[in-house]
């Protein structure tokens, strides 16, 4: 029998991020300040981040040093394994090689924590006290609690008020690590109470919950703002995924033909992909050309049905303007099972990359996707999250096409991380009771109009 | 810094079980049949089991070849790291080297499918198709449902009705996997209706589950019974987690002093415990002299405050008789949290090395061990399962002993899995709502008055 798991020697851990900046073919489009529609510069960021990430986040610079003391704690579970997934492909039928880099090996279960840790320790190097963020269901939250409990940091996470009535195992995971969670929208802020003041049981969303932990960093000193996706530093991070499987893939003998992520801010996509592409656009054509998917929810498709466009990365406006892939600062997507995937907007640098044309957007509803986790965890053993069932989905297609044309292609796909604290979601799917949900047209088409105008 | 993780290579992964059976200085007490008080023989567990097992039962023979297809299924997640506790040390300011084997990597986050997998495997290779068992929180019922799902068995799970209405998520993980699962007591068996028509609303017991499943097997042909711990072949497929271990603590250059696991049925601890114990056994005197430490609840104390006698396993009365350390088969544990370890009995094998002197026992109530879970996840990131942190307890015991005692013993421990699934029990530890739970003295008075006799 093959090998089934590639593990690198810790010492093998990479030492620097990849900065995919250094090697694009034109630059991202700037960053623009709300008010003046110029450019931000470093200054308009300090309030929220500590220099060190503002640097990173407008660095051109191909390598960043991953810090001594954040590589220390990575390597309680990293490097994560590259897993060859002989008894999924036997069960396809498939003569293509299936990979997975297993994610969920992370004390919070995801990709997340590859970001927190070096946010939270930046933080504390300049002398942060407490740390504010959003998230949905949890995974961000619940590895931010992870991260400030290491370096001594006080987290307080805004929890869509949905996930923190339905969900009480991750906010319980957040507080054993500390952490302090609050209900979002909340009355704790302007932005909380000026919505709890239209509608007193509003369910909260993503980017409410972004504008109450924003506001609370701008209006507080000793505290910043932690996001979880979407900024150029938190896709640097998570590029030691990818980086990697690089290794991983080398010492299997094999090089990918398609790379498959799936996407919601688009970090973990990133983290996979951001080095090949990389490899790739250094290469000019004289390296092998890799198809690059990614997969999104059929019921928040911004890479596949927004604009690329500018516009605000929260509801209440308080953020800066980026030009990504949205679908609308108010569009609110339906109440689907991977709450990860659920934002309006796409990360600026993956939007740039899928109008460059060097990624395949696809979009998949959740019950084949679920069908996609079902089939992978009775095979492999390991049960995905819900948004790890969309790249599931995008490598079993894969799998099926090259099983239809006779070819052994390589794939390689991410598991960003395990379901044990969405079980619930299996539950609705078993009894039928998962629901393929549309987004409102109408509410997309208005949300669209509400796009800001940005002079030319 | 130092190596923080132990990673054996693929092909280094044991090959053999240790059966201590082969290193015992007197041989442990028979099995006996209820009726004729007579020993066992394979012919009486025939209905239950497959031959395999029932020679492994009554083996003698040190090595126990582990079959490839086994193997094949282990490197899913095996070899599973061994962590030095750099973190915790640390924060402890203990001079002692604290080293755990996390066995939470498993697709089910337990030990439990290192004997899952064999006893699936062997069931499959002797034509039979489906298997009966039961669980408590879920640990072992999630197990055998993957393990079964790998082998095309049906699994059949009688879960505890207490656990079964509290915690669905790891039913849900159970039906992911392709099992089904009944709340016991039920009405598919004669146990099952005689409980029920005495109190309809019976919270149900594992001893009562027990009884459902083996009826089951022994009043169907095509089905077989499964026993996560206890017997002496379930502890034989657990001993790979300490022949690894042993490997692995040669790569880190060190030899344990004290060894320390959490004990239920006993498989976990019997698992890490007995290769290092035959070592010794083995040494008779020349080797070096390790204390090994079982640490049990307070609230179901087997080992420290039960009586070494012959009892049955079940509460119907449908097992043979094990002589082991007992609180009584009608003994009702109190509802702690920590659902594994609320066995009446504990595995023969390690009752009768404990007889021997070769096991120091010792027993916490939950609050101080929910105490050390959460130190422990704070240093290390990651949420030991309810049952582990009594392992987590005994080891931070060991490690403030060495630090009064200026002593830098090396201090390894079982962390046998995660507590994904049991974070409601974190909620109730974080809120003040859980109670250290006493058993009633007169109930386990007349549980031990009722121990059968046995002649002598």
């Amino acid at each position: 029998m093959a090998t089934t798991k590639f593990l690198l020697p810790e010492d093998q851990m990479p030492k620097h991020w990849y900065n995919i900046a250094a090697d694009l073919p034109t630059p991202a489009a700037p960053v623009l300040h709300p008010g003046t529609m110029q450019p931000v510069g470093p200054d308009d960021l300090a309030p929220l981040f500590p220099m060190e990430l503002i640097g990173q986040e407008v660095s051109t610079e191909r390598e960043i040093a991953i810090p001594e003391p954040v590589r220390e704690v990575f390597r309680l579970w990293r490097p994560s394994p590259l897993v060859r997934a002989h008894r999924l492909e036997k069960l396809l039928g498939t003569p293509a090689k299936i990979y997975y880099k297993y994610e969920g090996v992370s004390p919070a279960g995801s990709h997340k924590p590859n970001t927190a840790v070096p946010q939270a320790w930046y933080n504390a190097q300049a002398g942060v006290k407490k740390l504010s963020t959003e998230t949905g269901a949890g995974q961000w939250g619940s590895s931010l609690a992870f991260a400030g409990a290491l370096f001594g940091l006080q987290v307080k996470v805004f929890q869509v008020r949905v996930s923190y009535d339905q969900k009480p195992y991750r906010r319980a995971l957040m507080e054993t690590y500390g952490a302090s969670c609050v209900a979002s929208p909340s009355n704790e802020t302007n932005a909380g109470r000026a919505i709890l003041a239209q509608r007193a049981d509003h369910p909260g969303s993503l980017g409410i919950a972004i504008s109450e932990a924003v506001e609370v960093a701008a209006t507080n000193d000793d505290t910043k703002y932690a996001l979880g996706s979407v900024l150029n530093h938190v896709l640097l991070h998570q590029t030691i995924i990818g980086q990697e499987a690089m290794l991983q893939l080398e010492m299997a003998g094999d090089d990918p033909d398609v790379i498959v992520g799936c996407t919601g801010g688009g970090s973990n996509f990133a983290g996979i992909a951001f080095p090949f592409i990389g490899q790739q656009l250094r290469g000019k054509g004289k390296t092998k050309q890799r198809r690059i998917v990614a997969v999104e929810p059929a019921a928040c498709p911004s890479l596949t049905r927004g604009r690329f466009a500018y516009d605000f990365g929260d509801t209440a406006h308080l953020t800066p303007l980026t030009k990504m892939h949205t679908l609308g600062s108010t569009f609110t997507p339906p109440g689907f099972h991977a709450g990860g995937l659920r934002y309006h907007g796409m990360a600026p640098m993956v939007s740039h990359l899928t109008d460059l044309g060097l990624i395949e957007p696809t979009a998949y509803h959740q019950n084949t996707c679920f069908e996609a986790g079902v089939l992978f965890a009775r095979a492999e053993g390991i049960v995905p999250a819900p948004e790890a069932n969309h790249a599931v989905k995008g490598a079993i297609v894969e799998a099926l096409r090259c099983k239809a044309e006779g070819k052994s292609d390589v794939i390689l796909f991410n598991l960003c991380g395990h379901g044990h604290f969405d079980m619930s979601a299996y539950t609705a799917y078993f009894s039928g009771k998962l629901v393929d949900q549309n987004y409102d047209e109408a509410e997309l088409a208005m949300a669209l109009s509400g796009l800001p105008s940005v002079p030319a």
